[in-house]
């Protein structure tokens, strides 16, 4: 069991199986449960990382449901889904320098690029052609060790904890790479429809921590707490207000965004974005609403008329993730979470399955 | 009619009264008739030109029916359309010191701006709250003599003669524009649906001009033709392609355009643009189809898949015109134009609304 | 006394003479008297300004001085200098429609601009052609009554009073301008040379509140306390630490600095800045040493070596102070002044002239 | 010699032993002579090129003079320099799948990169810690079958032959990259000092390609006649205008270029720099004057003044050299060489080592 080649003489005893949340009868009726799984072995290239916790996603339930236009994960040979998670790296493939044992590691969405193309290059390796996803493709975060590529896998800096780096690696760095991607300067207005999501109370976060000023919209008054909170110069209850979009425009100066971040996922959001923007104002298309339900666009005539620019933005690429990370270590960025312990991880897909939750969920897997 | 602030000395005798193309019968009916009408005295700030063409654009035609959501020109007192021309300054106002009599000087669809806002400081001054529209709010180029604020006066440089410079100052200016903000570069591929058409037919050019590799998208082989000859890397025609985003994405190397500048007004070149990009590539809204017909966008997937970026932009800013024109005196950019009698004016209108016409109207005040 | 035309039918009077800061005796041995004077009219572009508090800044001396090769102030029949200074509209020229009688506002380096050049209409009207300095072509805010351009005066926005305000006009928009241009980005890591000094000490808070990661350098523990309580997350000495870049480089990540924002005005901060910058970085000339005696610059092979980059800025656009003068609003940005009353304004101009100043030093005209 | 993994059943005999141009006597008495060396076999993640052409570039001199601040060619065991080339790929490593045997492949001076590090990910590989020239650290384009690692050698498109491909590898990515970085616009005046040499009459293709305004600076009739033939719109003479910045300000509309590619490598290049720009304008470092003798920069109050950009630019990455290859199969890009055959490879060492040499010298393998 012991590891020759760990880059700093450093031993850290594997197991040969380990606990791991597994699906069970994928499809609409699907089930988690918690079983012994063999540990891999690394590859040349790959790292071995125990997990100390994985975040739960909402794409792992589609992926279980398999309700998304893509092969099911038993179709890859996977069990356990999972794509957020942090750990420490206890072992190393024979071609590893990179890394060394006891080097804490994190897991996100997307499991390796091909590094070898203009998107690679350009720091857009996220839509790489050969970018696979962990946790559909390769076995994912609800397993306690786990392999990743080590020239892709993150590092977690110093200040961040294990249950505060997972929900950074999804949804921390996809909100992070958005507003990146806009532009948008510290002074500018942005506005996040589902600011009291989980993809949303971190792009609140981030935008006042870039010296932006920030609108919250959300449903409720705990959500409207919990923004205000969060450093909102401003909230909007859709619930409560007529014309959300004309209510933004009269906070934004009258003249409205410079940039709509769209973190819910509904149509009706997408639909008033657009006329909330100011001259030149931007609408980033982040929340994914069902396939075919929404529309992210307007009439040529607003386009041209207010200089409209529509954009979409995919989860953070390895660099964006480890941006994303430094705000968090230097206290400006919290994910909200809740921590389940091992045993639980099937409640938890089952709670965040069954209806709304505040925040992210998280697992310990050392509880 | 002698005139004393002239700035070099020159002058130029002014008539009392001149020609002008007036509609008659605003509305579905309106007529247009080349009438005696006064010469204006120009304000402190103005310069007045005596025009020696002037384009016939389409947006006349709107005004003349009265069918868009826009007060008519007699509710601002005007009789001349023409947003698109181009003559010699023949008497200044008292304050205007940066115009001498004897300046070839052009019009262009923003009368003027505030340059008090930030939008005039940034050079997005034709979206200011206060650019009204020549030809329809103020007196426009089918009158043979017109007033343009001094500050807000195209310059016409030396190699662009008079009938090339309307077009350009209307739709030269706008695809100049919406290919300057698409941010591509020398070498990326620009594709232009209705790259046969008025707006079109400059942009291939312009974008030729600029290194890039160009598709021209139209119907039927002489539009074929001229794209081919004005420098198309090749050409889709949309009457005999089946799926015309397949075909563009095939000839885009396998990935797809970097740039799609909408210039045709169909709902179709609308809805296959955004399938037309590559990763990270962008569809500019250009073209303007009637109110209500059509919609730039795509569901938020697609956008979030492909780092989809779409965007509108309007006629260009002073600026943008002067650099368009730059390019046709470097002989980079010869629209194509149809010149008529200034008797025939009445004629060339009606060409125009009844329907489709290769290239630009042209008006020579001159035969 | 009464104003016709104050916009908003509000009347303030105005006396006939006023309070004035004015030089005596121009050149190395000039002295400042406090005199009264006569209040100008505004011209028909104008508008009267009776001014709260003024700013004094170093360029005031160089210009009561004739130390700059530049034309005096008496060459312009000018006698009070000043270019940062804030208060209200008390009188409108007769064409005068943006302001109203009883407006906050300010007065800034740049007299005005032409707006109707390319510098103008894309955001860099400081370096238009036809841009005067107030308190050397034009009477400066040393007196209490002033006139400047209705479309180039500053508005106050609430929340900034009028001491807070004069140093921004100046040295604050300055700073923020210079750290627009960077285009560093938050998270980055900004390092300010002379971070304790007038300038210094605001770009430190900007760059804090935007998310930056900075670096201050001066000499002392007195600044270097300053500095740690403005947000700085480290401080180099630069009278005990030998090699100041090397320094700035370990603390940046062993990288360097994206950003080395030169405030000081000495050499030796020039010749170290291209040392501290990390690949791609970017050195931003700001501190202007006497002429002829400091070089922003370094061997070709450095530059090619690290893709370096040196840039120079210059003080803030009308925009650029707007934006600076909002940080100060949210609270963002608090200059750090000494106030004297106007009988003192020779006392505040004799201690910047005899030696090193920590903060700004502002006159109050009501004290 | 069959070889298993081709990719594509095609089969190259590969031989033993080759030719190979190699340094005698390293040092300021080298002398160059052609051997038969070993064929070396590809590592797991290698291809082996057998190279048609090479070119002959000043830095092998350097390397071969060992007058530069670096190890000798001989401290990396390497014999033969050389780092602009063109071949076809005969044998592939074990893991290499993206390459086929009988692919068109090329060689450039940076022989491979990390791309695990956050240059690599955005663009700026060249400057990877882990970036080791190739001719130096690794045995070069001199020698007939050379070693490259499969991710990071250049495909070379149908319509550039051998001879034209290899000195775009080096001189041509170089100044293509550094026209990219300078953000010069299409309408733009571009400046070049050096136009007539190996990096400059690149350049000033690839700028009128752009459709950029082109000035060319170099000494003589002939570096005229070359840079008018290649499209310069105006050209100075050093040799005999006085002051050649006053004289290209004249030529750029009395502004200044927007920007200046030092491809000269005298001092007084660049010093004259940075007077040519106008505001806002770019000065690019390219050409590299011996270490110290040189200096890019200025006093800062000139970079204040003008807002001027010094920038350093290096050799293009693998995307900027594939993008400058394919301005050369569309006909836009020529480079000039002499061919000489392989045994007179030591005569054309000497050529270039002893004076100078008008375009690039290229050496064919196959005669």
């Amino acid at each position: 069991m012991a590891v020759e080649n760990n880059g700093n003489g450093v031993q850290i005893e594997v197991p040969k199986t380990c606990k791991a949340g597994v699906v069970v009868d994928e499809g609409p009726n699907f089930r988690v449960e918690v079983e012994d799984v063999p540990v891999p072995e690394p590859g040349p290239n790959d790292v071995l990382i125990r997990m100390n916790a994985t975040g739960i996603c909402y794409s792992d339930i589609h992926y279980m449901l398999m309700d998304l236009p893509l092969p099911p994960m038993s179709h890859f040979g996977v069990r356990s889904p999972g794509h957020e998670g942090a750990g420490v790296v206890v072992k190393l493939g024979s071609n590893v320098t990179n890394w060394k044992v006891g080097d804490r590691a994190g897991i996100k969405p997307a499991y390796d690029a091909c590094f070898n193309c203009e998107l690679c290059w350009t720091g857009k390796e996220t839509h790489c052609d050969e970018s696979p996803q962990i946790g559909l493709q390769f076995p994912g975060s609800y397993q306690q060790y786990i392999l990743s590529p080590a020239r892709y896998t993150q590092r977690i800096p110093d200040g961040v904890d294990d249950f505060t780096a997972g929900p950074i690696m999804c949804s921390g760095s996809t909100i992070y790479a958005s507003i990146k991607e806009s532009g948008l300067k510290p002074g500018d207005w942005a506005v996040f429809p589902g600011a009291g999501g989980g993809v949303g109370h971190m792009g609140v976060q981030l935008a006042k921590a870039m010296g932006m000023r920030v609108v919250g919209i959300d449903g409720g008054d705990e959500k409207k707490e919990l923004c205000m909170k969060l450093g909102c110069d401003a909230f909007v209850d859709f619930t409560k207000v007529k014309d959300v979009a004309e209510e933004v425009v009269k906070i934004t100066d009258g003249k409205g965004a410079h940039g709509v971040f769209v973190t819910a996922t509904s149509a009706s959001a997408y639909a008033s974005a657009p006329m909330m923007t100011r001259i030149g104002g931007k609408v980033l298309c982040v929340g994914l609403p069902p396939a075919g339900t929404a529309v992210a666009g307007a009439d040529p005539l607003l386009f041209v008329g207010k200089n409209l620019h529509i954009i979409g933005t995919k989860v953070g690429t390895l660099l964006d993730t480890q941006r994303a990370l430094e705000f968090a270590a230097r206290g400006l960025l919290k994910p909200i979470y809740e921590v389940f312990p091992l045993a639980k991880l099937p409640d938890a897909v089952e709670k965040l399955r069954s209806g709304k939750v505040a925040g992210r969920l998280v697992v310990d897997f050392n509880s």
